[in-house]
Formats: C-alpha cells, structure tokens, sequence
C-alpha cells in the first residue's frame, strides 16, 4: 500500500480469544464474533482452532476476519472449546505460516495456542530447544511456547504451563487448548491484557471486553498478571505462577489499542481517555474556536479538552470509511492528495478559526505534520496540537511494533523542534503524571518505558 | 450478507466524475480519487472510461472503487478526458453490464455517459425506440438517454442533449464525454446534484465538492438546473435547456447523503446538519444527561442540539470499522449479537443516563428499535430518540431507493406508534419548516417529496 | 502466455449450442455439457443464455466452461430454451464485454444470439444502422445481426431473419432464442458447421455432432446451407433463404478444428483424416523406420499412412497435459527447454530412427522448426515432414484466424526453402486434389480460398 | 469433483526435484520446469525452496504448479541451491500445512525436505519422539524425517541422514537441502525411484529423467538403493547406508505412474511398455478388427499388442483435454453423460468392430464398465479387454494410493466374475511373468506385492 496514507502509529501486535461451552456442538461463531470486536488489534491474519473433545480443527488465512471465515469454513470446526487469534499487519514479509492459533500434537494429545505479546528471551531458548533437537517451522514465539509445555508436560499441563513460564521472558498473553480445557495465562507482569468473562454453559476469554459483549458473555474480571487460569466442565480453576507478581500493564492500552468500550482493570478506556483530555486542557490551555480531533481514536479525549477547557468540540477531518489495505500507485502529483483521501479537512468548518487539534500520540511526525498542512490550506487560521501521551522515546519489546529509536521524534528532537516540523502554532504534550492520573491508577501499576526508558524486564541484550 | 446489520437507511443511487485537463496524458488517477471521495454514494460497481481524442478506453467492474481498480488497469486507461461513475448495491439482481459508465459507438464517433438519478418516463421512451428497432442490452436508463443523444447527433451534440431533454423526465445529473469534450448536464428541477471545479489545465465535474479537494480542484459553482456545461479545449460553455427551470433539490443530500464536508447550493453540508440539531433542540428539548448519535452521520447534528441545549455531546455507540459486505449466516442464537458487532453500545458512558439519541431518519425503524434496546441493555435510564428529518412517508422516484410505502413507518403510524415501535422514552422529528430553515434556503428550492408527497414532476403512472 | 510454447495453428473463433426440450425445466446443464465437448473450438470465454417463456437469464464470463460455470451459476439460468457459446482466445485483447450470447430487449421481446463465423460486410451495415441512429456497444458481429432482426420484426422473427440474411455477407452459424423458440442459421454457402440432432422432448443444435453424444441427443442432419431452422413446441420447422444455395464448408473442419468423432455432411473427420494420411503416403512416400504423429490432432493421419505405407506407427513426441493459459516468463537461457516442456521427444523411441512425422499443417513453421530440432536433438537419424493439407497461402475471412499473408511461409516460400528453414530431410505436402478425395465430397462442395485463394465470396475491400 | 469421471487409478503419491548450480543466483525456473514435468505425479500442491548459502526461501500452495507459481513468487526466490515437489491430490482432506518442501531450523542451520514415497513405521518414531518432547505440526513423514535429521546432526548432516536411515522404514525418495548442499536419497529398496543427471555449473536430482529433459539436464544415472548423494561446491560425493541394499523397484512405474519418456533402472518406460503389450498379445490372442487404448497411459502397449497379433491400432476412445479439477453436480438424468464427456467413443470408427480394448490396470472396476457399456453402445460388436497388468489383489504401503481390499476387484472376484462386471466379451491379464519380462529385468529386482502380496518390508502392524 502505498505508505503516504498510512497512519503514523504504534500498533499493537495481535489479539486473542478462549471459549469453553459445554451446552453447544460449535463455538466457532462465538470466536468469529469475538474476533470480529478485536479486528482494530490485527489485519494481517486470523484463525480459529476449535476441538470436540477427541479433534481438533482449524483454519487460518491471511486477511480480515470475514474475508478469512465464510460459512463453509466455519461450518467444519466442530467443537464445544475454541481459541482464535487476529494478527498485525506489519509492512514487511507477512506468511500465512505465521498465522495463529498454533496447533500441534504432542505425546499428551493435541494442544492449541494463540499469543498476544512478545518475549524476550525467545532466542536463548531457541537455540537451547535447539540444542535438544528441535527443529522450528515457523518465526512466531507460540512455536518455542507450545515446544516447552510438550516438554514439561509429563507432570500435567498446568504443571508444564507453569514450568515453561518459568523459562519464558517477556509479555505475554495466551490461549492455550487442550482437549478438555482452555487455558488463559498472563504474564507475571500482566503487561498485555486478558480477561474472562462469563456466558451461558461456560466461560470466555479475550484480550478485551469488547468482545464480551458481542459473544454474548459478561465481564467477570481480568485475568491476574502470572495467574493461569483453567476452564473446563468442572468450571474455572486458577493457580498463579508466583505471588510476588506484580501489575505492569501496558498504558498504551488505554491511550490508543484498546477500543473505547472496552474496560480493563475495571478502568473505562473511553473514561480515561476524556479524562485525559481534561487534564491536557488544564495542563496546556490555549485559546482558541475549537477543539478537533484526529479521528477516530482521539474522540473522547477532544470531547473530554472541551468540556474542560469550555471551547466547543466539533469536527475538522472527515476521514474516508473506505480507504483499505488496497491503494494504487499515486503519480507524483498526486501523491499529496493521496493523502488528503483518508483524512480530509472539513474546509467550510475550520476556515477561519483557530484549532485545537488533539491527537493520541507522535511516533515519527509525518502523518501530523500533513495533517497541520491541510488544515491550514483548507483555511485555519491556527492549529495548535495537543498530544494525550507524553513524547514516544523509547521502543516497545513487549508486543508493540515501534520504529528504531533513530526514527522516534520524541527521542530526537525537542518539543520546539517538533513544533516546527509538523507546521503547529504550538504544541504541548501530556504529562507523564497527567496520563496515568487519567486511569485512577498510579505509576507502579503500569508500564511507561516507551516514555521513561525504565523496561520493567531487562533488555538488554535482545 | 446477513440483512441485521445493515443499515436502515435511504440509498442515494449514484455518483458522477468528470474531468478535462489539457496538460497531461492520463487523468485516469484523477477520476480514481474523485470515485474513492464518492465511495459513500455507491459501492455495488465503479467504472471509468478516458478518451485521448481518438481512442475511448474504460474499465468497470463490481465492488469498491480500490477493488475495481489497480495500478495496471488505470494504467491501461489513457487520455485526457474522462469520466466515472460508483453505483449503489441493492440487496436484489446487480449485474456487471448494469455498471456505468456506458461508452458506444455511434455515428459521430464515440460516446460515454454516466448518470445519477432515475428517470420517470424510461419506459415509455422505450418503446418508442423499439419502435424504431433499437435494441437494449441493459436495464440502465443511460442507454436509454444514449441512444437518444446518438439519434439526434445530425445537428451537433450540444443540441442532440437539448432535445434529450425534450423528452426524459425525472432526475439526472449526467456526464457525457466525445472525443472532444466533457458534457454535465442537470436536470431542469436540479434534483440531483452536480458541480463544476477548476483544475490546472481544465475543468472537473463532480457529484459532490468533497470530490474536488481529492482531485486537487476548486470548487467554482453547481451546475444549474437545466444547465448543460461543456468543457473542451476552448474551456467552459454553457447553454440552458430553459430558463424556465426551478431548483428543486433534494434536502436528503443534505440530511444524509452527502458527505458533511461537501458544499452544494453554497451551503456546508455540517453546517445544515449543525444547525438542525440546534432547531430541532428548540422544537423538541427534553431533560437529559448527554446527548448522543447515532455514528457517522448524526454527529454534526448531536453536536448542534448539544450546544443548543447545553447537554453535553458524548459518544455513546461504537461503530466497528471493518464490518464489510461479508458476512457469515449466523446462528438463531447469535441473530441479535450480529447487529451488535457494527454497533456496540459504550456501556461505561451510557450506563445510568438519560440519553438524548440523534437520528439522522427513521425508514422502517428497525435498527432504530435495535440500537434503543442495546442502550437500555448498556444501563441507560433514558432513552429520547430526536430525528433531524420529518417522517419519510412518500417513496422517492427520483434516484433514491426506499421501500414500498407500506413499508415506510412514517407512513403508517403514529409518532406515539412509532415511539412504543422502537422502544424509546420519548420521540420527536424535527418539522418540516425547521429542516429547511437549517440550510438557510427556503421551501420553494427543495424537492420534499418523500416528506410531503408533493411531487415536482407527476408521478402517477410509474 | 509465453508464446514459445503456443502452436503455430489456425484458429477456429467458436462454438454455439441451442436446445428446445419441453419436458425440464431447466436445459442449462445440457447447454454446459454441448459447451463442454465443444471447448477445442474456443477457450476465451464462454456463455449461456435460456429462456423460460417468459423471462430470459443469462451467464457469461473470461475463461473455460468449467471455469465460467458452477453449480449456483447454472442454477439460475432457469428455462427449457437455451443457446450457448464459446470462444477462441486471441492473443489480443478480449473483454467480456464481447462474449457471447448477446441477450437484448426489442419491441417483440426478448432475443438472445450467438454467432460462430465471420461477416465481410459488418463495416457497412453498421455504418448504415449508425445512420439510423444505431448505437454499438461491442464490436462483435452478433450485435450488427441483433439489431438488424430487430429491424425487420414486424412481420415475424422468421421474415426478420430471412431479411437480415439479406443483408449480411460471410460465414455464420447462428442459433437465436426467442420466447417460444430457438432458430438455427447457416450462411448460403454453408462455410461454418451446424448440425441438428434429437433429443427427449425436443432438439439440440450444435457446430459439431460430438456435443450430441454428451449431450444425450442424436444426430438427425447437417443444416443446410441457407437453411433457417425454427424449433419450437410445434417441431422443428425449415424455410430456406435462397434455394440456390451452394455448399461451400470449410475444408480446414476436416483437417484440424473438428474432433475426430465429429461427423461433418455424413463424412467420419476420423476416417477423413486417416484417408488422408493414406493419400499422402501415396503421394509422398519415403523409406524410413517409424511414422509418428504431432500429438493429438494429427494421430489418425498418421495411423492411416503407417497403414498404407507398412511403416510402424510410433509414438514420437510426448505432449504435456498439464500445460495451460499460464505460464512465467522464461529467462533467456530457459526459452529454448520451455518449448520442450509441451512437446518432448520421446528419446528412447526416436534416437537412432528415421521418422516421417505427420503433422496438420504448416501455417509460420516456428513450431514446426522446433519440434524437428528436437527430434534430432533425441537423436533422430532423419526427419522426413509429411503435412496432411496444402501450403496454407491466403488469409480467411470467414472466421478463422490466420495471420497476415507475409507471415504466412506457404504464401512466400518454395517447399524447398520451408524444407530448409524448419530442418527436415524432406517435406512434402498432400495435394489439394488429395485432400479433397479424403473427405468423399468434390472440389466444388469445399471453401478452399486458404489453399487457392479462390473466395466464395468477394473480400476485396474488407 | 464429480466421481463418475474420475479415473479408477491407483496414484502416484508424489515426485521430488534437486538442483545445485554454482554459476547461478536463481535455481528456482529450474525447479519449476521440472516440476511442471513431474506433474503427472501430483496435482495437490506444488512447493519450492530455494538457498543461497546464507538465506532460505520458499512457496507453497494448493493447486497445479503453474498455479502456485508466478513471475512474482518465482522471482523472490533466489539461491543456488533449490528442491520442489508435487503432490498428488487425494479426495479427502488437503491442507496447505501438509505441502512439501518442508523448511525448519535446527541447531545446524537450515534444512528443507522433500518426500516420495510412505514410511511404514511412522507411528512407532513419532511416538517415540513425542516421548522425548517433540511436537509435530503436520501429518507428513517429512516432518519426522527432518525431526531425526535434526536429532542426529551432531556429527555432521551426512551421517544424520545414515542414523536417520536406521531409524525408519518403508519408501523414500528424499531431497534434503542445507546452505551448502543438496542431498539425494533412496530407500535401500529403491521402492521409489530418483536419478541424478548433469546440468552446466552443477547436478539435478528428480524422480523421473524427463524432468531432466525439460530442465536441461542430462541423465548420468539413477540413484542406488540405499545410497545417500551429497552434491555441492566440491561436486557429487556418494556414501551408502547398506551395501546389502537389494533393488525392489515399484513395478507399477513400468505399468502406469512413470511418464513414457522416462527412463528407469535403464529401462525405457516406453520400450517396456510397449513389449508388455506384445506379450499380452502373445498370451491372450483373439480374433478382432482393431486394437484401441483406452488413452493416454496404454497407448504404447496398445501399439505393441497390435505389433504383435497383426490387427491393426486405431484410435476409439476421445480424451477430453478440457476435463480439469471442477465440475458440476450433475442431475440424475446427466450423470450418465458425465462419464462421457471425459471418454467419448469414437462412434464411427468401432460401429460394427471387433474390439480389444488395451487397459494398463482395473482396481474397481468401475470406469472399464462405463468404457465398454459405451463402446458397445456406439456400435461395437465385441469388446475384448486385455490388461497389461496381473489383478491388483493387495494394497500398498509405499507410497501409492490404493483403496482397502475389500474394494479391490482382482482381490474379491474371479476374472470371469469381473468380465461379466464390466461387461466384456472377454477379459485377460498379462501373467505377473509376462509383465516382469517386458523391463528386461527379473523378479528379484521389483516389488511386486500389490500383486502377489509378498511386501519387502514387514507391514503386519501398520
């Protein structure tokens, strides 16, 4: 595609779904629904693995969840338990062979997994798997995950699920699938989101609550950070992988993954972004006519600068519905309106006025320096950018696909020199403070290094 | 694809591209962008047709403009005049020869036309031709007005059009392209829109200004009612079916069709929305803790009967981004998820309220029903469903699908009727007089047909 | 396609079927499977249209029957009257806009048509009907006959036809549906093949008897040259365009388009074919050690002059069955072994033999060229071509597609020089007189104009 | 597909290609070309990977090769070294997971693997090495075989492979790919075959030497049973798991699977074809008008049967090029005619002949019924079916897709019993002597088990 009318941001990694439905033949439209609700987490792949209780089926593809799925392919995965994944498109090299769930057979019987996350000690113990013999077919962490609980399984496979945490370093958030059960494991430092839910005849779990509700299930609570948790026809069973665990999750979640209506440590996303728009309005106050968001994310944050600060809200940039993963080859010419395709300014609206644009976040500028650029040419009289997430200085080993840090404005330039580069009349960002004070959280509970460099694992040597 | 999630709203049938521009040899990219800004007017076929002056090529085909398309298929499309059409999906019969634009042979040389609208007299017209021994390979009333144009061609194309015009009756915006020029031509009511652009090195025609700034064009004026345009090398020439004609537009461009940030009649489209939600907050107020739409196309009227009222503006249903054309048949059980998967209530900014619920019609009520259900499911108190449009009680002939009148809510039942219909607390349409008092033009200027019945060309023997 | 491994063949541009069975309602899988015995006489695109008597449905599309068709597609076409067609691919461009049936409305109803053969008046007639105010949307010849039928129909669609027999100049065989009925029409001199056949409840009209057999029906006649064959619920019933008529079939039916089990005026293609090579072993013998065919058309003459001349018949050239419409493009040093991989020598047979190789005709002699070179590459000890048609000379007008004159090597080379330029020890080709005597009929029953450059029909200002 | 047009053939489950070619930076047209070669072989799935030293690639995919291949895909795969197979596409289940080349990591690096041919003791090995904590991904053997590979490599890949060998059982035909190196490898009863030919700047390893031909290679040898070739910079370097490896070569390559223009263990394949057909005519003589293959495989010993009893080979059986991979469900009443289309009887030539009817084998029995029920009702006075293959009375466990027993006709029925089934005036099979003797080898060096049930391996417990 062509990279002009690309968003300029951090995306998430994946997302994952678990199902245990004793009174039914078929979850498969269950997951599919599911999967449906956790699309904005991944557009590269998706798949499905169910089982019956004596066999597992599945089916992945590259693609959107309905372009994957027809009724056909749904039709055959028979089952009662299931798991599903939906991936990122990342620009590179994108394998169907990457795609998850993972299922293999081991001595135990067949296992399933799905993964939302990343490790990072996977090389280590590749190359330890490695050293026993092991030979791997795919690039994707589930494959090292799924080899360790085959290893250690000979005690049970909640044993083995606990031992191979043991090895595994990192954030990770998994499916895993059995013949009689499903597993949900989150990693001791919960750094990405899981929770479980409650349905007729048994029990969910997803990355979000916004599946949930399209399953037809009800939030319980989240999945704990190290807890492992057991759904079967004895109902749900939890052991944790240590005590001391403690909670680091990932404040991105609630600044631009996750979707409004989701909740997550029983914290409303869609609250604590409006909150967070209200603590940017009286942190960085200016005046102005109006106050617009980069749709569609930074909505309630706008909403939110606006009740705040008392200017009113409106829309400045329509953005286009249809523009997908499919775009031609613009000529020179046209490669500026290209971009003007996907968010175009609201002329008749913003002509004349002085603007508040609120956006999520600055990654590498370009997008927003475009975007300051058409609404000044549609006739803004001034575009003053606030930002609801501190300068983005550090990259993510933990399930976020960041650029170098060569590329991250935030590690590069100062505030000033950023200003100037997107075209802004000024340009403030959130405090650190200010973001998490937005969750009702505080600092410890949550990652912060793509802000603060301070990587709740080492990293060092990845 | 499954009929529960669909919207239901009126369908605009069409939009038109068209473009001169001297000063290169391929305007196809330039007519792709104007279609991908039109998308929301159609998204059953796309089609394009160029001309070079000597050769007429064109490329058509089923689906979205970017699916249509590629790089290799414009490529192919050489020339520096053009034209292109998208076309509106019905749930019935769409075949790949009913797409436009139509490009034939006749004896003046080459000919290509694409229309939005809907004539009344089709069939008689029709017969008359095959009276005369035409044939017709298609349902499409482009041909019909083809056929005529090439019968009348002996004296010059300009007035083959006028005579055209003698006898089709109904709605059309049409572009017309020969070797030599690019025709539009608008009805002698101006039901359906068209405007004019200036570009670098010509001239463009577009359904709606939004196309414009993709195109990288200015917006000059709507073509007049009655008014055929020609561009060619010499520039613009106008001449005028009659000077009798009178503009009756239809105000549903500006309730739903068109995209807020378009301009037609020198009105901003958000800005008529605007103004309606703040009429209609003085015609039909009611206590509430936030005022809510239903997403995309109500947000500008939410905002307006927000800050007429003084209720806060707040989102209250999440729209999923990526509910296409396909879907799977779901299960009885899962019937009432599906339509929750495109739109989900935000039940932690609902939850407790009383909403205020902006609409921006109401056709059979259904999804309104659906979506009032889902929000006092979510925890809201209250639910107050405010349409920013009268009752549609008539069946549009014009060039926009509704349904039989039977079917139309508005036709037959009460507004108490309707309230208890779909569920909500209380239910007010903004009037009449107050619709169009927002766009600042008044009643004589509108079409209001499917609200009045009232009918700007006789409809009795359709 | 790369073209390295393309024959060097005439081509024959269709195929047509049409059927009346009243007792189904549905013909549309027999038109499927006439199309299906007929796909060697075209593998571009392929149609079908049937009628119930009320209501006409049609199906077409790029590419082979099985590829255009399945089973929801055939389910749809609906009706007891049915036409069908196929065409050739040429190397050029090909829309699916010029696929056939052509299926349009006219004053008396519905009419459907497809043509095999080729008009030398169509410029004419069309430059006349666009003095009419005729619009053309294809360039297909069908179109020009459509609306002339529709032209003449007031006094019955038989007169029509007759009129527009009248009119049109060249090779057709047409089948045309109606409500109630499906005509077939062969041209005054009979030069494109159709045959009629019976069937359970009705009758089959086919270019070639083989579609009868796997269509369930049995061969009753050829039509007659000039014939117009109506079959409706009363029976088949003929009237004749001129009594005068004159048989002038293709000659080249016999030697390559048809299939083997075809019968063509009563004639066997398969004994035909091998007289033939009986003939020719007559009139070119030579000593050698095997005879062996160019695989599969030319099978049966080469059986026939192994017969007649004592020498064994062998197979010498493996032909690759997997080898269809897609292909990469070779790098330079693969060009030569992608010739191979259509037509390998079969080593084992050939090294050390003289061969006297059959083949069809001669038309550019690259294949020709290549197949030689690789025999003695096999190691042959001597290649002696004996080609089973005269030096194809002149270019068809009537529906076969021969390359222009200057590249035909019959019309511009002595024997000697073709001997020298494709690699053989000797080469030798049947008389015309031979040729003749092959088929049982006489000079005077055959178009032979690619041979003698005698047209029956004045093509000179084509 | 619809089954009544299938062939009642045992299949071939497979064909493996190998290239190494120091003077190249793309081997993958090679493999291509011969993959296209073996397709005969397999029409399941195709694959390709491809190293160049540093760096491995591959592509996958269901379907014919020049399906799954592209300029694209070719392109991207760059290296030296390159392996490719094809599979054979049963009716149940195929999945893409299952495709070969299969590619993994180990401890040593990169290895690929391709696979003909079927362990018998998979189960036991799997089992084993799940014991030891490996998971497996797929049903294939590959994966086993690569899983010991990787197990073994400590002292090196070669004697991996040897260790491998001791390890499993039943028939292989390997390819193996490293950075440095392409392995062949053969079974120590080279059940399934593989030969090594010489190309420019390296060596070819493939299933059959026609594929050498159409890859520009030329035949040295085939590989010995038991042998392990390892081919790299240094050259060819050949060691030997057995010296006491005993040939037991897969007799049904002579009789069916095995392209013509192959050569195996030095034997023609057409050469012995057509001396089988000479001693089925020797052993079961009848007085007849004609001898017909039933095409393509028996076309050879067709010819030589005629050869040999002095009646003369026609053709009398149409082959449908056209059949491919999709069909329509026929309706009751067509079912009949499906058949037909595949075998169309060549009516004017066998009307009113005495027939022998040359087959290469009859498992069910079902399809040599529809030919001569059809031969019969095109006229033909007697059909004397004469088979160039002893009854196939036992499954096989090597590498060859035969039904349970109980649906194989010469292990449940007398000749006469199956004569009278398929409706034969008479029936003969070549003795298992007879057939021996057409290759010029001796019982020894075949397995003949399908025959006379005396399997090489033990196979009581699969």
């Amino acid at each position: 595609m062509f990279n002009g009318i690309n968003d300029d941001k951090l995306r998430e990694e994946c997302g994952v779904i678990g199902i245990y439905k004793s009174d039914t033949e078929s979850v498969a439209q269950h997951v599919y629904f599911g999967l449906y609700s956790l699309q904005h987490r991944g557009q590269e792949s998706a798949g499905i693995a169910t089982n019956n209780g004596t066999q597992t089926h599945y089916h992945k593809g590259m693609g959107l969840v309905p372009e994957v799925f027809n009724d056909e392919t749904l039709g055959k995965l028979k089952g009662h338990i299931g798991i599903g994944h939906v991936r990122y498109s990342t620009t590179g090299e994108s394998y169907v062979e990457n795609a998850q769930p993972l299922s293999v057979r081991y001595k135990g019987g067949s296992i399933s997994l799905a993964h939302n996350g990343n490790l990072v000690n996977t090389k280590a113990i590749r190359s330890q798997l490695e050293d026993d013999g092991v030979v791997f077919q795919t690039t994707i962490d589930s494959e090292v995950i799924v080899n360790l609980i085959a290893r250690y399984s000979n005690d049970g496979i909640e044993y083995a699920i606990k031992r191979t945490m043991d090895q595994i370093k990192g954030a990770y958030a998994l499916v895993v699938m059995t013949e009689d059960s499903v597993f949900g494991v989150r990693d001791p430092l919960g750094l990405r989101p899981l929770c479980l839910g409650s349905i007729e005849g048994g029990y969910v779990l997803a990355s979000e609550s916004c599946a949930l509700e399209t399953m037809g299930a009800t939030l319980i609570r989240d999945i704990e950070p190290g807890e492992i948790i057991r759904i079967s026809k004895e109902g749900t069973f939890s052991i944790y992988y240590t005590k001391e665990s403690k909670k680091n999750v990932c404040i991105f979640e609630y600044i631009y993954f996750a979707r409004p209506d989701s909740v997550m440590e029983n914290i409303s996303i869609y609250e604590s972004r409006k909150n967070a728009g209200r603590i940017l309005a009286k942190e960085h106050p200016v005046d102005a006519d109006m106050v617009i968001a980069v749709p569609d994310s930074s909505i309630p944050a706008a909403i939110g600068y606006a009740e705040e600060s008392g200017i009113p809200f409106g829309e400045g940039l329509m953005k286009n519905r249809y523009v997908g993963r499919t775009f031609i080859q613009p000529t020179q010419s046209m490669r500026e309106l290209a971009v003007r395709l996907k968010l175009t300014p609201l002329k008749q609206n913003v002509n004349g006025k002085r603007l508040i644009m609120i956006d999520d976040s600055i990654v590498r500028g370009t997008t927003s320096k475009q975007i300051v650029e058409s609404l000044k040419a549609a006739g803004a009289k001034e575009v003053h950018v606030r930002i609801v997430s501190p300068p983005v200085a550090y990259s993510c080993y933990f399930g976020i696909d960041t650029p170098d840090r060569t590329q991250l404005l935030g590690a590069n330039k100062t505030i000033e020199e950023i200003r100037n580069f997107i075209g802004a009349d000024s340009l403030a960002y959130i405090s650190l403070e200010g973001l998490v004070e937005s969750t009702g959280l505080n600092n410890e509970q949550f990652c912060l290094a793509c802000f603060n460099g301070n990587y709740p694992i080492e990293v060092s040597n990845i």
